[in-house]
């Protein structure tokens, strides 16, 4: 789901194509284990890679540092790790029963293997961070997915709350995803000898590509239809997780509407015209057109915050990406 | 359960009493909070607090080492932070209701809540550890938390194995309980200037205390009665474990008796007849005695390790510790 397509994925691997390849067998070697069911977890994991956009990232932004490779490939190891992470123990929290069309570690092994095969990720990150020691990346992302979990026991108390402020998703969402975006950035480019502002820029970019990234990617999950049953996924709607672009649309819709849909939001959701009810709604009262201005917006947010660093192939291929990741979303709404 | 008593606590407490005590505060600090749900469960944390065997160590260790007493403070938060976050970990794993006579956070707040303030404290311990900039013992503690992880994926494999080892379960406790006693007497010892022959001497002391506390506390589970329900507790034989006083009746008993304890092993256990049974098997074949022994060795090995630290007041609660920890169990043997 929401893949970058290959030529685009391209466009922005292509400098940093040998750093990625070496994160791919770094990552076999940190999973790789005696326990039978630690080799079975593990390959289930890199037999469906994902776009690896955290270090891809990483690896661009020391390149503009003029960083060290050995402290790129550790850092990038560990982001990628932390992710994983996340996701493993994300999908227990909303019972996710397959991703990028796989079954899950828990729907697979079952929440007990999947929360401690997280834990064990978790700490293999830090661990490698201590080894290589990259103290300054270590306190970033340490405090980094300490505000994911916040992020996460916000979201817990929020679920089913239709009520969230637009202020409220952007701290959600800064929380769960552009933290790690950002931290990832701004550890690429600590690996060089910048200055602390030359930090902070790259910081700044990956904050604001991180929020433009999960505003797409929560449109897309009203825009994009689920290939195989052929009907918009919705699934944050019929989850009780509200995004921007229905927070939006409620923010403008007149009080009968807003009743109808408050309706939908809590009940069961088992019939399939409820999910194009609740997609025409988003669409008739410009949540699709507010989120895409905002993601827009952020984009050129995060382009700006390279504006002072050299050109470069490489900021080029960030720019890139901030510029992609929003565009994504055009075959959805032309 | 299990709890040094409060004389003999002093003991251990006495010479670092300003320390635990400022450490209560740091653990508060820790985690305040705006939110509600935090709130909620970092006060039901701290309102029944454990017995911070492990900082104390720590402080003691790093007593003998003159440490610093920041950064002592620092590690010996994190430590407790770590151990606090693995129980609510452990909780889930093993369904566990109760804990220090209240309900655990999964109890009271669910798998999904448990989870997600374990994380919380996972990283806040890193972040904590990053900030105060103690490379070292960021590199012990996340190398330890993914040796507990690890042995939480091996227990997950093993459960309802009848056929452990006492080797698998020496390397099992080591994994789970003694990596992190160890890791807070080294992490106490490198808070001075030691040698790394003095660093080794602690994290042998604790490795070797750590180990005798889990075999005794594996015999109270045997030994003690649950004073509620007037019968022996023997939790970890109903929910599937085998631990060290069964591994070695079981290892002595003639195949007649293996069979019937293999028959109950894979019962409901919901007769209150088949609780005696069990332990009258491990009494019967020298469960217990084995088991003590071994926890009087490991005890005195502990005091062994710290025979070339310079006496003082603070080794000396160490050594009482050893002691105590094995001592513990008599009023049970008597």
């Amino acid at each position: 789901m929401n893949a970058l397509d290959s030529k685009d994925l391209n466009t922005f691997q292509a400098p940093v194509i040998r750093e990625l390849e070496a994160l791919e067998s770094d990552l076999k070697d940190a999973l790789r284990s005696d326990l039978p069911l630690l080799q079975e977890i593990s390959a289930a994991l890199t037999e469906a890679p994902g776009k690896r956009i955290r270090p891809n990232m990483l690896f661009l932004a020391s390149r503009c540092a003029g960083g060290s490779p050995e402290k790129a490939a550790a850092a990038a190891l560990a982001v990628e790790l932390i992710h994983t992470a996340t996701l493993l123990h994300d999908d227990i929290l909303d019972a996710h029963m397959t991703r990028r069309g796989r079954p899950t570690v828990f729907a697979r092994w079952g929440a007990d293997s999947a929360m401690i095969m997280g834990d064990y990720l978790f700490s293999k990150a830090f661990a490698r961070l201590g080894e290589a020691k990259l103290d300054s990346a270590i306190e970033i992302l340490a405090k980094v997915t300490n505000l994911m979990s916040l992020g996460e026991l916000i979201q817990l108390q929020t679920r089913k709350d239709i009520d969230v402020s637009e202020e409220d998703y952007m701290e959600m969402i800064y929380r769960k995803t552009a933290s790690l975006f950002s931290a990832a950035s701004e550890c690429g480019a600590l690996t060089g000898n910048g200055s602390e502002k030359f930090r902070s820029e790259f910081a700044s970019f990956g904050e604001n590509i991180g929020l433009a990234f999960q505003i797409t990617d929560d449109l897309l999950d009203y825009l994009a239809a689920d290939v195989q049953i052929g009907k918009p996924i919705a699934s944050d709607f019929t989850e009780g997780r509200v995004t921007l672009p229905f927070i939006s649309a409620f923010r403008n819709a007149p009080e009968e509407s807003r009743e109808r849909v408050r309706e939908l939001f809590h009940s069961s959701f088992d019939d399939e015209a409820n999910w194009n009810e609740v997609v025409s709604f988003i669409q008739n009262y410009g949540g699709i057109e507010y989120s895409l201005n905002k993601a827009r917006e952020l984009g050129e947010k995060a382009k700006g915050a390279l504006t002072p660093v050299s050109p470069s192939r490489e900021r080029d291929a960030l720019c890139f990406a901030a510029d992609y990741i929003v565009h994504r979303i055009s075959p959805f709404t032309a």
